[in-house]
C-alpha cells in the first residue's frame, strides 16, 4: 500500500508534537513532512531570558531536523492552500518559483500573529515578543539605549532612553519587563554615568490587574514583587498611541520613552486569515476531533484553532481549549492518534484536557505558581518554574544547553555585547503635534514623504538674515538634500498636527534617485525651483566624509 | 594639574591594548576615552569558528566596558577629525547631532577595511570575514543553502547551492574554508537528501601557494590536509568577476556557486582615507615612535599604521611592523609608554618587535605552526593553536566562555539553527550575458532599474498566442507589476551582455511609489502605455495572499 502523505504546516508546540506523534504512530504507513518558515522550533517561554541575555539566542530554540529525525523538514514559506486539489503551495530558497505539495491529510498549526493596528503608531514603534528575532532585537535595543544614555549630555534624551515600557501584563509582558529590568540592573555597573534611580520601568495593563489567568492573591503578590524592584505597575489604563519618542495612555498621560514592548493584540496568522475557513475569535473552528468542518482531510490545532471541549460551547471561552503550550502538546498527540485512527478506519476520540496549572517568572529568582490548585510564590516557585521549563524543553541537547547557560550566567558578568543590525530602509514614523522631525545641525539621514498630516519647515540663515518657510502636506516631501553633497541639516521641521511620514534611508533613496532618470530630473528641478539651486540654502557641514556618493558597480 | 585627555579611536587589538596601557601607566594623570562603532572587541582569529557555530557569536567578542573598566567607552561613529582644533567629531545614538570631543593626544587605531572594487561583482556578491556580523551572515547563509538543497528538485540549483568558495588563502581564507567544510560535514546527517559527494569546497589563491607567510613545507602539508578533506585548492589563479550565481576565474573557468567568501582586498578605513594624512600602501605613515609626522599630538598604530622598524626602510615591507594581532598588542603598549613619556618630558622609544611565529588551524583538529622557528603540524599544532588563542583572548570571562563552547560543542550535535535576517532593501546585482533575471511563474520580488548593460523582456501568452518583446537599457526599468495585485511573473528577462541592475525589494518600492505622487502617476501611465493597462499582460497567480497591499499607518 502506498504511504499516505501528511503535511504539517507550522513548527510550534502543536505542529512539532503532532508531527512527532504522527511519525511514531504511523511508521511505515505515513510519510510526514513539516513545513516551517524557520528551521528551528522556538521555545517561547524562554524568549524573555534571551532578551535579558541569560540565554544565548541559539539555545532557546531547537533545530527542527534534530527534533524530528524521521520527518521530512522543509524550510519554506506557505503561499496558499488549494483545498480542492489537496495541495499546499510553498516558496523556498532564493529561486522563487512556487512548488505544489500534495497531501492526503493536512494539519494547520500556524499559531497566531501580532496585530496592533488598533493603536496608532504601535505597529511601527513597538517591539514585540513572538519569535527569536524579537527577543534579539529587544536585547540589542536595550543595550543601545544604555550605551547612548551613558554618553549623552541632554537630560531629556537621557530620560527617554532610560524609560522601558511593556504593554500587556500576561505571562509574556510580566516576564519581559522583569527580565529587562534584570539585564539593566546587572549591566549598570559598566555604565558609570547612569544612576539606578534614573532608570524607569513600566508595566501597563488595561485590565484591573496583572496576570489575569492567575488567582487574584498570586497576582497581588506578583505586583508587590515587581514594584519592590522598581517596576511601576499601571493597571486599568491602556495604550492610546505611540511615536518614536513617547507613548500616550488612555488617561491622557504621555510617557517619553525609546522602548515600548507590546505583548498585546493577538490576531490570526495572515495565511490562516486568507484561507476562507469558518473562523471565530480569529481562530479556525474545528470539531471536537480537531477536523476542520467542510474540508476533506484538513485538521487544525494549537493557537490557530478553536477546539471545543464540549458539544455546544457557544460563546463561553472556558469551554474551548486554551491557547497555551500545555494544551498544544496534548492536542498534537490526540490529533496524530485521530489521523491514524481515521486511516485505519477506527473511531476518533474528542480532545479533552484540563490545565494542570500556571507558572510565571518575576525575575530576581522569584516566581508565582498555581499547580494542581496549589499556590506558590517566591524562590521555590521560581525553582519550580526553571525545573518545569527545563523538563518541557524538547530534546536532551537543548536541556543541557539551557542548563549550562543558566549555570554560566549565574556566575559571570552579564553579556552586554550589542550586535547591531541595519535599520529597515523604509519605515513609517508617527509624530505628535509639535514634535521635531529634524533640526539644524543634525546629520542628514534620509528622505521624508508626508503620508498623513502636515509639517512646517523653517530655515534661518544667521549670516544673511534670510528666512525661508514652507508647509508640507500629504504627498509633499522634505529632506531631499540627502541627494546633495552636504552633511548637516540647515532647517527645522516640526509636525503641525499628529502626522505620519514615510522615511527612506539615505543610501537606499540615493541609489534609487540616481538610477531612475525620472527621479533624478524631478529632484534637480525641485531643488532649483524651491531653494534657488543646490548652493543656495545649503551650508556644507564639516563632517562630510560619510556622504561621498557610493561608487557605482 | 588638569588631566590630559587621550582619545583612542578604534577598538581592535591596537586600540584596546593602547587604551589599557594608557589607563594603567597614566592613572591620575590621564583621562582616557575609547571611541568605537561597536561596544565590543572582536577576537578576529575566532571568527571562522563563529561561522562554523563552534562558538556562539557573543562569545567570540568581549564587551569593551568589561575589558577596560576605567576607560570611558563611547559607542559612536567618528565622522571627522579636525587636527587644527584638536577635536574628533562623532555621532552617537539616534539623535544625530555631531558632537565635538577635544583631545590632547589622539591615537588612531581604526584598522583596515575590505576593498573589492577591482573585481566586478565581488563587492556585491561576496561575503567577507572582517567582523562578527560577517561570520554570523556566513553561518546563516551556509545553513540556508543546505536547507534549500535538501528540498530542491533542480540539479543545477542544487549544485550551485552546494558549492562553497573562499577566495584568498591567507590565515583567514584557509581557516574559513576549513570551518565551513566542518560545519557542512557535521550538519549533513540532518539533511537526508544531500550526499557528501554532492558538496564542493574550493580555496582559490592567486599566489603560487597558500599561506604565504608560512614556510613552504608547512604550506604544502596544509594543502595536502585540506585536499584530503575534499577541499579543492586552486593556486596561481585569481578571481575575475562574480554574480549571484557564479564566480569567473582568471583562467576563464566559471564555477556556479551561491557562496563566495572573499578574504582578499585590504583597503584603508574610509575615515583614514579621508583625513588627508601622508599614506603609503593604504596605511598612515608614522615615525618609529608611532607619531604621525606634521600633526600635533596624533599617533597611529595597528593595521591602519605603517610603522618603520628601522630608520630608512624605503620600499621593503619586511622593514615595517606587520599587520598582525601579535604586533598590534606590542605597538599598543609601546605607544602608551611613549605618550606618557612625552607628557612627562622623557625620551620616547622606537617600536621594535620580532614575530614569534604563526599558527593556522586547518579544521578537523589539525593545524600548522611555526613558532620560534620550530615547525609543527597536525593535532599537536592544533592543540597549540587552541591554547595560544585561549591565552591571547583578553579577560578571564571570555576565556571561560570560549573554553566551555569548545567543550560543549565537541560532545553535542552541531547547531544548525538558521536565524534569518531581512536582505537589504536595495542592492546592485550583476548578471553575466545570458543570465535569467526572472522567468514566468516566479513570484514577484521587486523592481529593477538598469544601471549598466541591457536586458530583453519577452512575454508569450499561450492562451491568446500574443507575443511581446522589449529591450531595456541604462535608466530603463522592469518588474513594475510588483505594484499591481498580481503574484507571479509572466515574462522572461535575460541579460544581453554583462550587466548590472539596481534591485529594490517589493515592500520598500511599493511604499515609496504609493507615497510619492510623481512615481504613482508615472507608473500608472507607463503600465497603460507599455502593456495596455494593468489587466492586459498580467495573469493573476493563485498564490496572492502575500501580495495584499500593506495598510497605511
Amino acid at each position: 500500500m502506498a504511504k499516505k502523505k501528511i503535511i504539517v504546516i507550522g513548527g510550534g508546540f502543536g505542529g512539532v508534537f503532532a508531527a512527532k506523534a504522527l511519525e511514531k504512530r504511523g511508521r511505515g504507513k505515513l510519510d510526514v513532512e513539516l513545513v516551517n518558515a524557520n528551521n528551528y522550533f522556538v521555545f517561547q517561554p524562554l524568549l524573555p531570558e534571551v532578551a535579558a541575555s541569560t540565554i544565548h539566542s541559539a539555545d532557546a530554540v531547537v533545530p527542527l531536523r534534530q527534533l524530528l529525525r524521521r520527518v521530512q523538514m522543509r524550510q519554506a514559506e506557505v503561499m496558499g492552500i488549494d483545498f480542492a486539489a489537496k495541495k499546499v503551495i510553498v516558496v523556498q530558497g532564493t529561486r522563487r518559483i512556487p512548488i505544489d505539495l500534495y497531501y492526503d491529510e493536512l494539519v494547520i498549526a500556524l499559531g497566531t500573529s501580532v496585530d496592533l493596528k488598533r493603536f496608532p503608531g504601535l505597529p511601527e514603534h513597538a517591539l514585540t515578543m513572538k519569535d527569536l528575532a524579537d527577543a534579539h532585537r529587544l536585547r540589542t535595543h536595550v543595550i543601545g539605549c544604555l550605551e547612548t544614555a551613558d554618553v549623552t549630555d541632554d537630560p531629556e534624551v537621557k530620560q527617554q532612553l532610560l524609560t522601558f515600557i511593556t504593554v500587556g501584563a500576561g505571562f509574556s509582558g510580566v516576564e519581559t519587563i522583569a527580565e529587562v529590568r534584570e539585564l539593566v540592573r546587572r549591566a549598570l555597573k559598566y555604565y558609570p554615568n547612569i544612576k539606578e534611580d534614573e532608570v524607569r520601568f513600566y508595566l501597563i495593563e488595561y485590565a484591573p490587574r496583572i496576570l489575569p489567568t492567575f488567582p487574584a492573591d498570586l497576582a497581588a503578590y506578583a505586583t508587590r514583587r515587581l514594584e519592590m524592584h522598581g517596576i511601576r505597575v499601571l493597571t486599568g489604563v491602556g495604550t492610546k498611541s505611540a511615536t518614536g519618542s513617547a507613548v500616550e495612555l488612555t488617561d491622557g498621560r504621555i510617557l517619553p520613552t525609546s522602548t515600548i514592548v507590546a505583548t498585546i493584540g493577538n490576531g490570526p496568522h495572515p495565511l490562516v486569515a486568507s484561507l476562507g475557513l469558518d473562523m471565530k475569535w480569529a481562530r479556525i473552528k474545528t470539531d471536537r476531533f480537531m477536523r476542520v468542518p467542510g474540508q476533506d482531510g484538513v485538521w487544525a490545532l494549537g493557537d490557530a484553532a478553536l477546539i471545543p471541549l464540549v458539544d455546544d460551547p457557544d460563546d463561553d471561552p472556558l469551554l474551548y481549549a486554551t491557547q497555551t503550550a500545555q494544551f498544544a502538546v496534548r492536542e498534537g498527540r490526540q490529533l496524530a492518534a485521530n489521523i491514524v485512527a481515521k486511516l485505519d478506519g477506527k473511531e476518533l476520540k474528542p480532545f479533552a484536557y484540563t490545565s494542570k496549572g500556571s507558572l510565571a517568572s518575576l525575575g530576581m529568582s522569584k516566581a508565582v505558581a498555581d499547580v494542581y490548585g496549589v499556590k506558590l510564590s517566591g524562590t521555590l516557585a521560581w525553582l519550580l518554574w526553571r525545573g518545569f521549563y527545563l523538563s518541557f524543553l524538547p530534546g536532551f541537547t537543548a536541556k543541557l544547553r539551557v542548563g549550562l547557560n543558566w549555570l554560566v550566567n549565574s556566575v559571570m558578568p552579564p553579556n552586554i555585547v550589542q550586535i547591531q543590525s541595519t535599520p529597515p530602509a523604509t519605515r513609517y514614523i508617527h509624530y505628535r503635534k509639535g514634535d521635531r522631525v529634524f533640526e539644524p545641525g543634525m546629520l542628514i539621514d534620509g528622505f521624508y514623504t508626508v503620508v498623513r498630516g502636515s509639517f512646517q519647515l523653517t530655515i534661518d540663515n544667521p549670516e544673511t538674515g534670510e528666512h525661508f518657510a514652507k508647509l508640507f502636506r500629504q504627498g509633499d516631501h522634505f529632506g531631499e538634500r540627502v541627494l546633495l553633497k552636504s552633511a548637516l541639516r540647515t532647517g527645522l521641521v516640526v509636525a503641525l498636527e499628529d502626522s505620519v511620514v514615510l522615511f527612506i534611508a539615505q543610501k537606499d533613496f540615493t541609489r534609487f534617485a540616481r538610477a531612475f532618470p525620472i527621479l533624478d530630473t524631478y529632484f534637480k528641478d525641485y531643488i532649483e525651483k524651491t531653494f534657488g539651486g543646490p548652493e543656495k540654502a545649503f551650508a556644507a557641514g564639516s563632517v562630510n566624509h560619510k556622504h561621498e556618493l557610493e561608487t557605482l558597480p
